[in-house]
């Protein structure tokens, strides 16, 4: 049986009690969540790994991309940048290497990993067909399906899988009227394939084939939003709309038949655009959980775009966005390096953390709550522990230190405020 | 006359219509908004810079704090700090030194500076103080009134004045009902003198004595925020209120009066707070220019809160903030250097940016537009050109460029989506 058809005979498994005291919820109603698709727990039942809730009422969870293009390939960077994002506070890694050897380079990624690794499949396919046939269009559908369950197989929580890029909407696309037709990698090949073949979507077509996959192995489908807005001028138009409505429908028909989703979400929105979008998907699909790539709210951050995507993030988490995809520095200009993928977790952690702050999550409270008192002690010892990055606070008070108090730092010296204001007030 | 009395008169200067041009909005509209306290232009009679206007239905402006403290003094740093803050993008920048030659760092800055200079004069007073008397509180009320009309004779165009932390703000303080009595410098500095002498603070009691040095030089006032909470369990109480309420109630004076003013804001909010933050500051200072210090939407985001303010304040501008406080990646820790300068403005940049493409101002979109079109085009010279730091985007690409077609990025390389939706759907 899968999570979802054991707590829809409301079975309470040991791994459901081990979420719910972690979060710091009752394991009646996360089952109950779980059941009825606002939750998901990501792990693959081959692999032994902490089990990570998505979801309702659940800590908003973020994920970090790793993985190698054609243009870099090389896997003990990719263990390294896995090592960094967990460090730093990634909940789910995803793998989405399209260069050098891939099936090494997931395997090593999935023993490697403490946290649950995401993939999709489709790159891998992709690859394959170009080595293969010399075209991406010359994948078959066995092909798509032969792959994804490799990943499967092979261990992986959670795949990525653009079930919504439809032959019909990839045809209205044909209109012109986006500014960028399509900035997601598995969406636009899907679409290639779809306009070479004049066939419907496989994976939207054979949605059975992909469900029962899934269930062999409690795999989470991630459905995947191959028509996110690249660009604000493309921001929450009939195509995402219409394939979120798809993609709805389509998580519908998995849990009922025992499999559990993720829905994926965009993107790049204008600020004022993130209350409508998370409000839509939460009412389209049922408060099923939603993985928002960013959102971006701005074309223009490049070089610090995980800074225009903690912004978005933390507005979506604050409405209900379960699970930030995070953004480097890096997006759109290169694959990321080390630092970036530090830089691109450290920023979606502050955004989820945020969220969790105004979504009124108790233990977020408690962790500010507790800086407060360090501040007021002026307890640095703690308010470096309690910080993101320790280290990284630790050596920028030790480079520029408070030379006549060693209470305070040198940014007021002995002007500091708390220590006026105690003196005066208390 | 000052410029609220011209635009009383209906009055409309070339400086109007040089700001108005600028803005993309009508001068007579813009003088209205001078006349009635919604919009500032914030130039000292004795500069000549170029105007910056501050208020409803322009640009969100940014402000970037420089300056010394007595744990650090150095005054070509500070004038370097200047420049990459001009640089990147800051509207304004405010000197807050309190340590070392603090007229002659004044009066170098006001020189080098192509912006509008603010300052905090109660710091000098208090650093004079000690100076001469050994202790903060022995300042007497014509010293504090003697240091602002020198900052206004050397052509300061803003001065932050903390004419709301009242006796009897101060006095409540005291019940102990806050976890940080007082964390603004100026506000702990007042509360000191207060409790010492049992006297009303002279800002507030002679706050006829600094509307009439005021109009001398057409000073703007930026009725500082004395009681901004200082960590998120004390957003919005009520000493927060009371003290805005006193605020808004001195603007009407001010305005009435023919004096520019500004209404300073938080500080630690959580994200969910933002809203009703801003909505509360524009109802009851009608409309006046926010000028909001973040707001930093957690506590813990030490050596990251350019971040944590970026969030804060792309949400406070999106409802209506007008003038958004750097915050750098030093504060809580150390007096910022020049990287952390220039992390602050960038970071603020892109929050007023994706504030003002949320107010659906023409000019934000039209730069994000551009760069979508760049994207479509693979037009790297222009997404560089419109980028915040294309310095450092042009490096970035150069350091892990495409290998295989120059068009592309090494992010997706070959897989570009753009590259195969375009050859797919067009």
């Amino acid at each position: 049986m899968t999570r979802i058809e054991m707590a829809k005979k409301g079975i309470i498994t040991e791994e459901v009690r081990q979420v719910a005291q972690e979060e710091g919820v009752f394991p009646e109603e996360l089952s109950q969540n779980i059941a009825e698709g606002r939750v998901v727990i990501t792990r693959n039942i081959l692999r032994n790994i902490k089990p990570l809730g998505i979801g309702k009422g659940l800590r908003t969870k973020i994920n970090a991309n790793i993985g190698t293009s054609r243009d870099k390939t090389d896997i003990q960077e990719e263990l390294e940048k896995l090592d960094i994002a967990v460090k730093y506070g990634a909940d789910a890694v995803m793998d989405l290497s399209t260069g050098g050897p891939l099936t090494e380079m997931r395997r090593a990624i999935l023993k490697h990993s403490s946290v649950s690794i995401g993939t999709v499949p489709i790159y891998e396919v992709a690859v394959r067909a170009i080595e293969k046939y010399g075209n991406i269009v010359k994948m078959t559908v066995d092909d798509i399906f032969n792959v994804i369950e490799e990943h499967a197989k092979d261990g992986v929580d959670f795949v990525t899988v653009h079930c919504g890029v439809t032959k019909k909407i990839v045809e209205m696309l044909k209109s012109g009227d986006r500014v960028l037709p399509i900035v997601s990698r598995g969406g636009s090949i899907l679409a290639d394939w779809i306009c070479y073949h004049d066939k419907e979507n496989p994976l939207y077509e054979y949605f059975d084939r992909l469900l029962e996959l899934a269930k062999k192995y409690d795999l989470t489908l991630s459905l995947g939003d191959g028509l996110r807005p690249g660009c604000l001028a493309d921001a929450t138009d009939r195509y995402q709309l219409i394939e979120l409505i798809t993609i709805g429908k389509l998580k519908d028909i998995a849990i009922s038949e025992g499999v559990q989703c993720i829905i994926e979400g965009p993107g790049h929105l204008p600020l004022n655009h993130v209350e409508t979008n998370i409000k839509l998907q939460k009412s389209i699909c049922k408060e099923a959980p939603f993985y928002v790539l960013g959102p971006l709210v701005t074309d223009c951050a490049m070089g610090y775009d995980h800074i225009a995507a903690a912004i978005g993030g933390a507005l979506a988490g604050m409405y209900g966005a379960d699970f930030l995809c995070y953004v480097t520095p890096s997006e759109h200009i290169r694959l990321p390096d080390k630092e970036d993928v530090k830089e691109g977790v450290i920023a979606s952690r502050i955004a989820a953390h945020a969220a969790d702050i105004a979504k009124g999550y108790a233990k977020a409270w408690q962790r500010d709550n507790k800086m407060a008192e360090a501040r007021r002690n002026f307890d640095w010892q703690s308010q470096i522990s309690l910080s993101f990055d320790p280290d990284k606070v630790h050596s920028m008070r030790s480079e520029r230190p408070p030379l006549e108090d060693e209470k305070v730092c040198s940014m007021c010296g002995e002007f500091c405020a708390i220590k006026i204001s105690r003196r005066a007030v208390e």
